[in-house]
């Protein structure tokens, strides 16, 4: 099988078994665990704020954020499809008591001026804009680079109406190769951000938010509350040292192996639902005729594993588990899929 | 001055405050105070559901619903400036825990197609869909009657899917009235209903939730919660019974006066942002090069109320204590701030 | 009938009636009622506090001083049958999300010493103490009056902690008739304080808040969620201010009658589960080999409503609308009863 | 040093660090890593329950059961110094929404006619009993085993009340081994329960849930929204499959150490908070005129970590990185602190 279902599905690198087998340990709830409290620094730095903190995901992450800057009764805004708003259960509403505003936006990029228009007067009846949330790059959005330009643009307005920004950025890195802007510069443009280690990076388990170190503090507690206090995490946390050192080196062959095979989606005949900017293809088959629910049928007999995006939309994500032949295999099965139409 | 900001501004009628001298009282918490007894039964008669509940305020009323109906972590679908979205300060989300997903309607009517389509599949990342809830008539639409045919085709698809539909009936004796379809045929489309006494219809203080037994027994532990169970509920309860039972008959006076008043804002030479059904005229100034902040204050200098209803946008609405003159007065009012400009 | 269940079920007096129906009306959300304007500053002056805010119930005060002082996550201290504990459905929890540490009281009055010992320290595992509750006086307690030293000894140890106090002060003008202690001084050693015009003050419907500016002011938005927000409110004001101002000086009565009924179980041979100090009267009916269910029924068979208050307790609360005969044929009524047993 | 602070600062064995480094593993937010499903499979198995699920604390299996057992406004019934109440920073009530009602237990276990006097009847004031929590051993009890029989007695009259009883077993296997009762019978007294595998059985991170398949098919959404949704789990599943079946026979040496310290303890002339049942001892200094703050440190300059209970109480646990020599030089220490007062 090829596996093109997402980039989480990549398997730790003997690299990281050995980093893990030989993890100096100890119990991070007393904060002494050595190689979570070195990845919690070296990410820290990676991302130009005072501090971080190692979570189980990027959903622990993101929901963490949200409780650490909002209060209940609070509205936050966010792109319509914005994975916080799209894949997290309601967890924002469920555990923040805090209610989504959506934008629709560009190519998963908020119009400043949209995210401006929808912050909310003092009204008695109306909530308090408590947090902008900005993800870059945008899975929905096909992998969608997020410009630097708006990031900016946003952050500013933000700080002028006294309202913090958090960037959920579960691949932020490959915003970074593709862009060439470093994590750093688009983590400048918010308080707070989240990264994975186990999307591209290929790490088992782990995310990373970082901010100031109030945040952080508080940002600890609601780890413990949410269940996300471990002990000898260093074990896990040695193999996310390496995602986040070495593999973010690697990601633009999952860019390159994206790019061609949206370039093979077309060639079979069928369409790109966006241009392909990172390592995630959107592909629309409505044109051929033919469902998302039986596309996906006819790739996993073909020895293919994509994930329905839509009724007719179906999204592969490259990562380090797939290789350039593997593209041109999968492309080689569009291509009969397409024919046998 | 001539306040057309909004129906809730109304008094009590010399009827109304009589109602409330001689009225009957009991303490309500021990469901013994007649009047609010005789009250619910009165409106859940008209309403057509087994059973109705005094809420102090529409927004009791429809957060009551959503706390009944829901369960924190679900999704409700709901128009994206539907009142429980725009104006009840993200409640939904701080007390009942749940998401708001908003649909763009067409005059506040969302389309059945629509609302299907955002009905969440089961899977591990998303959240339930727990509640459908429609807003007629529609306040932010312009007072815009909800077709009973969309109602109808909603209620449908909600049953099939196993989802009940909360119906936000603040002015649901405007629709009746604009269209002739009864309150009770409009709630037969939903499982449950609010109605609000004290907006066109004039009571001092009070709404109606309505719907099976079950339901209400449950809603009235929310109420209790909310801070709703009252004691000598009778004193507002008297009167809420007339503008419930006599009232309601009156409000075609408020469409005549408001369908006067738009052509007037047209005469003028300001245009309508919709066409109006109801009692709510929302005019729009942009063409005539004025904010509606400015307008705003135009208006006030010459002794008109009204609200402002966006950038450009000006919000008046008819009700029992303004007439027929007091429209001719404010069409006057916009003729010599146009010709001013 | 008798009707000593509870001081909730006084009927507004024809004093209160003409009061509502001459009353000067607005809308309330626009904060234009003159009428509750008088209550609310008439309050704040009463309790010497910057602001004060009418709300429905003493249950909706509670919530909303919950709800403004604390943050989800937190712990609020109270005693272990306070009223908001024991008798507002969970709804600190539910809307506000904070657990209760309940702390076992003598007579309703926590000894400052248990409440510092179970101020939390910083630690990552615990909740914070957000908010320490007295209830004065205190219902379950039999209508303790909790002692100002006492109070003062809290309140100088919560400032030192940093953290704020609320007075669920509902029977607050029973503490003061019984004790002699104005409410003002009482007030004085809480951040805020509730006290409720419905109950012994007889005012049909209603209850007040009073605090600083601020939080008055963060106070109206959590009214306006749980649906408190009225319109023409004058109507239950006007009612309330005769409540606030002249009934509250009529309490003595009360006191009195429930003095008399003590000694009238007594001489009938049933025990008093406390002293009585102001209107509520605790009887035990255990060592008369009854039962409370038992005893309830033969009271009411003879005409005489209370509320069974435990296995073997029966409450009785003398009110307004309760004469000194009442109570005389109250107490024939239970001699009568044990010379059945 | 000599870490006695508690179990959890075990750290992987070799054999459990040899087993991470072999798991297979695949992506479990797709259910697709065998480890983690084969030690599920495992976990259930011992523990007689349908279905188990791999979470990564105890926090957040006790969490998940909460969150999936109750609904906003109810009340749950724990002891009174149940983990779940005291060292899980409010998260019942800030997310599950909530309230505690804690009962006083005799070491740790609640009498079943106390919780059934606590069970909530049928009132609008009241919130309706929504969870009976047990916790076994019981932590701050000092590691007492909760009797079979209170668990069984307590379990009928849950399911005399339709109420659902959850197992706080973060150390259930202590219990076992301290009892010989299997972990299989007592949890048959619960309808859910939580072990964790990183206390005394020595994993680096993860705890267990277990219950119906109906419960765990919700209980794993819930994880998913704290963020407990992860992905090559196997690498901590494997190690925490040699904690469940090899680990868990071994922790007779704990106790037999934690004996032996306790009679060392009252040798040295300090007495024992409570009878020491499996491997926790809690000692009361408060006899030898020191404080339990001052203790702290005096063992610490001696090399001896413990954590400080209360204002003259000091825990110490002892399990698998503590051997026979290390409880003879704490005793030693102890001896010389005393001597030196």
């Amino acid at each position: 099988m090829i596996d093109l279902r997402s980039d989480t599905v990549t398997k730790p690198t003997q690299a990281m078994r050995e980093a893990s087998f030989h993890a100096e340990v100890g119990d991070d709830v007393y904060e002494e665990d050595p190689t979570v409290t070195l990845l919690e620094e070296k990410a820290a730095d990676m991302l130009g704020k005072e501090a971080a903190l190692f979570v189980t995901s990027g959903v622990q992450g993101n929901q963490i954020a949200v409780l650490t800057h909002t209060q209940p009764g609070q509205e936050i805004l966010l792109e319509e499809e914005a994975h916080v708003f799209y894949y997290e259960g309601a967890a924002i509403s469920a555990f923040a008591g805090v209610q989504p505003r959506t934008i629709n936006g560009m190519r998963g990029a908020m119009a400043p001026a949209d995210v401006e228009a929808a912050i909310r007067p003092e009204d008695v009846h109306l909530p308090e804009t408590g947090l902008i949330l900005l993800e870059n790059t945008h899975n929905r959005a096909g992998g969608a680079v997020v410009p630097l330009e708006t990031m900016k643009a946003t952050y500013e307005l933000a700080q002028a109406h006294d309202i913090p920004v958090h960037l959920d950025g579960a691949r932020l890195f490959n915003a970074e190769a593709a862009s060439g802007v470093s994590v750093k510069t688009y983590a400048e443009q918010a308080d707070t951000v989240q990264i994975c280690l186990s999307k591209g990076l290929g790490a088992p388990v782990g995310s990373i938010i970082a901010g100031s170190k109030a945040f952080i503090k508080q940002a600890r507690k609601w780890r413990k509350r949410l269940g996300g206090g471990l002990r000898q995490v260093g074990v896990i946390a040695a193999p996310a040292m390496i995602a986040l050192t070495e593999m973010s080196k690697r990601l633009g062959d999952d860019h390159n192996n994206a790019a061609k095979l949206a370039r093979g989606v077309e060639e079979a005949g069928f369409d790109l639902k966006y241009p392909v900017e990172t390592n995630i293809v959107i592909m629309d088959v409505a044109r051929a005729g033919i469902s998302g629910a039986e596309m996906m049928e006819r790739l996993a007999d073909n020895g293919i594993k994509a994930v329905q995006f839509g009724p007719t939309l179906v999204r592969f994500v490259t990562h380090y588990d797939v290789n350039e032949r593997d593209i041109d295999d999968t492309i080689q099965v569009l291509k009969n899929i397409k024919n046998m139409l």
